[in-house]
């Protein structure tokens, strides 16, 4: 089966070097990388997130680039039949996969040669994120990035769907990772409290990257879908895209987001920055939320237990409580005449922008010491939980783990003892994968 | 609690010779009709089909034009707070005021003395659907009513938003009577359908009449509201409107609309005429539709059961059939040179058109006799139901109902039997009345 | 030749009534209406002043109307070749093509019995003009009305460009009675201006009346052409849309429109209405304006003359004081609460809103006598010189000067002969017809 | 007098590396460059083709960029007062002043070192087209380049109009080189044309280019202006942009386009290719005409003779071909699938990309020999024309005409003595400068 696709979305003529650089070489990791994320966005109706048996199934499938009068074609040899409609593919999948050609040729012709200095690594995520025609000039402040899992129970997920609509009935839009649960919830339940406030310009804004995308392929109420080019860069877009925080019950993503985020927000520096961050899950995550609670007191301490607010069950305070921050940050940013669209005065410090290789040296060679400066050991933590995402679901970790047994961690036995604690209630909730998945562990904690 | 109101959605500027129509007389039946609508629209949030308790529960709510330099503004004075956020009138609400404001005056400056011929209740029909702007040049056939109850279970809910899901998919648009239940389930399933599909022009039309508005308030995804001056016209203004017809279970209002459309349908001239038909439920609905089916065969005969199709448990195959029999639609339609937007070229018989005053008189005197050609026969039983409907919701035939018993029917007995059991069972299945009300019988079935 | 024109414009679905209106009878008073403002708006590229030489020349023009599945459709049998680019109907004419069947209809199906009142006359002015969609709630007050000669020589023109400049480079708009000549040039004036200042939605209104469309075909810049039921309604609807009014030099249309604003002035209920009026021309029209100022103060007196501000030559200058006077009549509307789009509170009496019928003893009965009430004066003199007009270039009129002679006029002899001297070098500056045609007068003193 | 601009147009926001590098040093190249040709827009009101007049007489002009909430925000300090109307800048020149920063950032940013190969200076004008937005995937082709003088007669500027009327009314667009005279006539006809086909979407592109523009400011009907690195790629941007050209009567710029698109169309794999090109005037323009095509088909033949058509004083002939010739091109994209918005498919030699410094070594080592190659022999002659504009208009070049005397021409003494001949006709017709300047030839023929 061959079906050739039109562009749809923010999609501009190409030039014949762009073309050339994915036709030149089907063996050129480009093309791989640009053949993969296509198949992720097109398998976005399966329930899955093994990207591994998703390549497996969709072996024979492939893409092609075509000139034609009103600009380039897409051709797919063998897509997964649920992203059409009676034959037709839906809309909302066809701008994904020219988002993705957008995305990827963007950075190829741009930053091919990856850049070191933090103020690149910043211009670049902007750069993108413009690219993508996300930063619209007269767009005021009112987008909520969402954090959570992608494995969450029903009530959790009800949940979701009910901050969204009270969001959406506040007219705010929503930013998350782009897959299903956690990710999916929110913009739901938004898009149902746009439709009664009439807001015409939804937007739903899903960010991703091309190691996660076939494990979380982008649910199709995303209407603007970005593809940065690594996890750093993905966690700052989200921090310098939002203008505020919310984060449901999730696994170890969602905690590397929140280590990410707090690390910041301990930087000297963003003292007073207002970005407001709530932690929020209905009554049967309680228990959950103190437990994290207790793990950032006992890790980063009080200082940075003053950084969030934890609401639990109530869906409509949430929504307010987050439209009275973002109207500080639109103070905020008016007095001190930065962007309404990307908060170029929160500093990030090289150490949350460099890319981290989760491999078993790099993983081992953690510190997780209680002497550590609080923003270095945020920044610590966030690795460590960045690579068990990648254990469980990224294919390069992944295929690490196969052959050399899981992640040794080490570290303060006292933090070691609560994070294993953390972990352990994370595996039994069923949040380190789909359910269904039996569960191996891609990671040990040693005794130090 | 005062609260002014600027105007949105298809409004115009109004006269003053019409704001002095709706100011003139407090105590005028115009205002009292306007007052009514208004509440009903503002109560839409609120959980009840009961008018009366509206009416009580807002006996200081009151509604006032203000003349401003943008047009007329709407005071309300103690609205229920259910219709804002946060102090904010929701603005799908606030379109619907507007609505109930466009549709009275226009009736009122243009059809005050109320026509009495066919050819000029049609055109009244027309008129007031083109001044709500709801007949494009440039839309092609896509409406799909949905009819069904507006008090029904959980299953039949989730599947009336499967179906509407299925058509969004395939960019169909959905017209209700613009309650809860089956006449809001399709339409957030459609919203969902639309949002992946990318359709920035959903139209979501609810078609309601100033007796029934109260009961069924309008839900809030609709986008179009309008008013018809009474049942009679809105039943005319869904068969002209839609280009085909879904039936989902529901209680006597749902069969006051099948008989409306099996009668037309049955009138000789509509031979051939194309207008799909299609009644569908969940697995757990088919007995309720072999029960309705057995009920037409009993009645109207054969002819009439090859008008309709029954599908149970099959959403995407009910759109596949829609979909397919609205291409029909529009092949008719271009052939014969007739609007797409308007049915102009459907028979509707005068007996389908003029007003039935639901008292006990004509209740009384309603002819159900088999030996009556099939269109009569199916104009009477609409009849019945439309009475049985007023006499559970309406206000006016309530109060008849309690001050002189319930309505008396009379009839064939071998059909007034089959109609006591499928109407026992509308009352077992909780089909009559929202669930947790004590439903007390509006008719009585009389040996005649 | 036979050629099909699909709607374009503010058309709406037209319902099967309103179609047979002008199907039933071709020779209908309404359908020769219709032909003849079909014909005029077909004929716009023509250079003549002409009615009855247009009709002649085309007297096998037809024209039909036909249901199609769109909307109704347009068939035009022989109609001017210059209407058509290769072939193509220009998109302008098409347009005004459906503003003729919308107001012709529209006043037809409301209004067929002339109301008579004087509130109900102003009702039916804002009717016809919310029914073409004129009156946008969301516009701000920005409508310069500009009156002036349809013949008036290069230089005049030019200088009716250049004002338009200004107007349209401070973002005005321009309404006019959309023929050649000084109601030509502001538009094309402004259409430079606003392309200048990228407004993407200029209004170039023309309005019309059906006994002087054929003699002043619309001009294409017009956008918004409404054709009102007749001249008194025509000046009603200049003076309630516009927001200022600017005066060109002109002949005895431009000297009745002038007088019939004077007249409303006048009017004790609008002293100090604001609704600014400036005459004004080049250099070479100095004489002309010294002259009309002349006879105003010699017939309404000082007061009169200090409604208007004459100014010579300074086409900015005349813009600044239109846009300031504009903000004036914001602030007023905003305060007193009239509309911005129609000036409900300008008081017009019963005497310049009944229609006066030109003919030998209507024109004969006039009194003019300087002992009259100034704003009656006014009025009668606004009917001489809408009688001449009529006399110069409406079909019925020319007829019965054809048959009877010129129209004789009686007065005050000071009066008349001051008006004397005005005719007099109108005629001489071939103000009263297009050169090239000899201009027999239509009127005659007679000394009483 | 410090006014400050917000954006409008085809703005993004600004990267702060973007905001610094026109920020660091106010000596810098590219902070000189941005400064003159947001001077040239600025000055767009006036007339004067004298770069070093308007720099000299706004020399305490200055230009900031701040940082806002809402985007980059331009501060003018002492700009020209003829671009605000009221104290208000036109927004026209708003647009222009956004569209200069755009593109001078954009080249600092991507192309900072000037790229030397063939396809990479292709790509170049390609993606400075694209960034400016102006590569619409949806446009159909219809883009009109009209070549011609910024000095010309009345009688040809009135031409210039009427055929941009004709094009107009046929739905074409136009790109000039955006200053006064043949660049500015076919726009405003186009837009009078356009008005009346009720266009909303007139595209009047002006490509300019930073040694120019202060020469030709841009004319305010161009709604899409972008400035090119330099005259080569400018060229190279019209002949891949446009779908056919027109060339009017003007001077050593127009003798440019002229040759330099003929040797184009003169090379081998560019037979057949489409892409109209007609030269026309009023009847007055005949013996400029005939002069022309004598000095072509002297110096390039008869081949080259053949490759476009005269048209003289036919405006609707002119737009009838075009329009012909453009659907050509459209089938001949759509059949190799070239893209509608770029002509990739023109082959353009490396002769005619590589930039050609107009210094006297330069001038006077240009072979102009009639044994060479057409297209050699065209390139060479685009250069000799090429500096003679610099020499005319451009500061560099005219700085070194005042140093060292007139460049000195050499070559074929029959070829020399027909190019004498024809200069000395455009200085003569006053083709060089604006009426009013005392022209001094800038360069000499020499005896070879």
């Amino acid at each position: 089966m061959i079906v050739t696709i039109s562009p749809r979305g923010s999609m501009d003529q190409l030039s014949q070097l762009e073309i050339e650089s994915l036709k030149l070489n089907a063996q050129s990791h480009l093309y791989q990388l640009y053949r993969r994320c296509s198949l992720a966005v097109l398998a976005s109706g399966l329930n899955s997130d093994n990207a591994d048996d998703l390549f497996d199934q969709y072996k024979d499938f492939d893409i092609r680039l075509i000139r034609r009068e009103r600009g380039i074609q897409i051709e797919l040899i063998n897509p997964p039949v649920e992203a059409f409609v009676d034959g037709k593919i839906m809309r909302g999948i066809q701008e994904h996969l020219f988002a993705v050609l957008r995305d990827i040729l963007f950075v190829e012709d741009k930053y091919r040669d990856r850049p070191k200095d933090s103020a690149l690594l910043t211009n670049e995520v902007f750069d993108v994120l413009r690219n993508a025609r996300l930063l619209k000039l007269e767009q005021d402040p009112n987008m909520v990035v969402c954090w959570g899992g992608h494995s969450i129970n029903d009530i959790e997920y009800k949940y979701t769907k009910e901050v969204g609509y009270q969001l959406g009935l506040r007219d705010l839009d929503v930013c998350t990772g782009c897959g299903p649960g956690a990710m999916k919830g929110p913009m739901k339940g938004a898009a149902i409290g746009h439709a009664k406030q009439r807001n015409p310009d939804s937007r739903f804004v899903g960010l991703t990257e091309p190691s996660i995308i076939a494990a979380e392929p982008p649910n199709q109420i995303v209407n603007q879908l970005v593809i940065m080019p690594d996890i750093e860069k993905r966690l700052e877009a989200f921090v310098r895209l939002g203008h505020g925080v919310i984060i449901f019950p999730g696994g170890v993503g969602t905690a590397e987001e929140f280590l990410y985020l707090l690390g910041i927000k301990l930087h000297p520096e963003n003292r007073g920055h207002p970005l407001p961050l709530i932690l929020t899950g209905p009554e049967s995550s309680r228990a959950y939320f103190e437990e994290i609670d207790a793990f950032i007191g006992a890790t980063l301490g009080e200082e940075a237990q003053a950084l969030y607010q934890i609401v639990i069950d109530e869906p409509a305070t949430v929504a307010q409580l987050m439209f009275a921050g973002i109207e500080n940050v639109r103070g905020h940013r008016k007095a001190v005449g930065d962007s309404y669209q990307f908060n170029w005065s929160l500093k990030i410090d090289d150490d949350f922008q460099q890319p981290f290789i989760p491999n078993h040296d790099n993983m081992a060679a953690l510190a997780i010491q209680p002497e550590l400066p609080k923003a270095q050991l945020a920044a610590n933590l966030r690795r460590v939980f960045s690579g068990l995402v990648a254990g469980n679901v990224k294919s390069d970790a992944m295929r690490l783990v196969e052959q050399h047994g899981p992640f040794e961690l080490t570290g303060d036995p006292s933090i070691m003892a609560k994070m294993d604690k953390l972990l352990a209630a994370f595996v039994k909730q069923q949040r380190m994968k789909l359910p269904g998945s039996d569960y191996q562990p891609c990671y040990r904690i040693r005794e130090s």
